[in-house]
């Protein structure tokens, strides 16, 4: 004997599933696109009203502003690789979820400095807009560093 | 033509995936109390006859035990990150699973003495008790280690 | 009034679910197996008429050739390390897809020479033969690198 099977549910749950699946692949997008220095690509993956918090005093509202901040990126940096993993998706309903993952970076500098290296966080809100999933807010707090020209972070709230 | 479909079949296949979930946010969220340094947070991702391997001579039975073993953590370190990917999942049946998965760990010392890494494995049995997935077994195997302060470890059994 | 469910649809989609968790296995097991000094293992991931580049001028077509390549790495090494993550899957059909994933490797030598890292992307044809996936083609390009033995590399094509 086996429990009648609620279909209308059943889809639900396979669309929560594959929205899983397209959160994280907004979330590698973005790494992809900041390490083959694609900011006009990078910015496409926010909304219009969104907030990003590199660090204190290093972050911007709004696509337009954000756009901005990533002017020069690409001279900056030689080469950058960003590592995410351990990402985490909470949903608040079918169109918002939180999103906690971790970023380990790596930065070779345009000019003659060390590498520097990033071991964070990143926590971010999550919308889907027109069927496409976008970062609404991005928050990179910082465990530690090394060498890295920022010298300021957001703390990731170590008790 | 298209053949019948199994309805439960089907619902089966998705908490399976849904399980797969599950199972990485409990991986995961090891690394981000560790990081976080939540010791209780962290013992209660343990059922309670749980066996935790970091090193030969170095674990704990049961969650007391363990609980145990984390007292200090919080100021021994300054700042670690836990970096955790290749997730692995094969499941033994709906409520048990064994788990592979790499981590990549950095650690910042209170101690005057320079940062630490640690490549290695976590080798892992997981059940689902009263609907929540949690750790029965964890074993840490090395690759290697740079700098940390546990001069032994278990080998990871490279051929 | 809920609409009608294409129960033949769900299947489809709950299929590419568990497809992906596969193809992200494949990808895993290729880190794990390489780590391990499984080159047996690790040359049966691909498929006969496989092609696979590490570098201009380093690489192998065909599997018989690749499993050459891989002779000597169990001693060249005496320890490795490979974190994969941000994968990203795009399915061309239910039997073939191309994945974006990245790695940061650490090598330990046999000789006496400093550990090396790479960090870099994978950049993988995969199909589906027989009901296994496998790679059909394996491109590493590296972003960058650090006291590695390999001096060429393929580029990742930052812009």
């Amino acid at each position: 004997m086996t429990e009648p099977v609620d279909v209308q549910g059943l889809v639900a749950r396979v669309q929560r599933l594959e929205a899983a699946e397209k959160i994280r692949t907004l979330i590698y997008d973005y790494a992809f696109h900041l390490d083959m220095n694609h900011p006009q690509l990078l910015s496409e993956l926010f909304v219009e009203d969104c907030e990003i918090s590199y660090a204190p005093n290093f972050g911007a509202v709004g696509r337009e502003a954000y756009a901005k901040t990533l002017d020069g990126i690409g001279s900056y940096f030689v080469a950058t690789s960003h590592h995410v993993s351990n990402t985490v998706i909470e949903f608040v309903s079918d169109d918002a979820a939180t999103v906690r993952s971790v970023i380990y970076a790596w930065h070779r500098y345009s000019r003659e400095r060390p590498d520097s290296y990033v071991w964070g966080q990143y926590r971010d809100d999550v919308v889907k807009v027109d069927g496409v999933w976008k970062f609404r807010k991005r928050v990179l707090c910082n465990a530690g560093s090394q060498d890295f020209h920022v010298k300021e972070s957001n703390p990731i709230g170590r008790a």
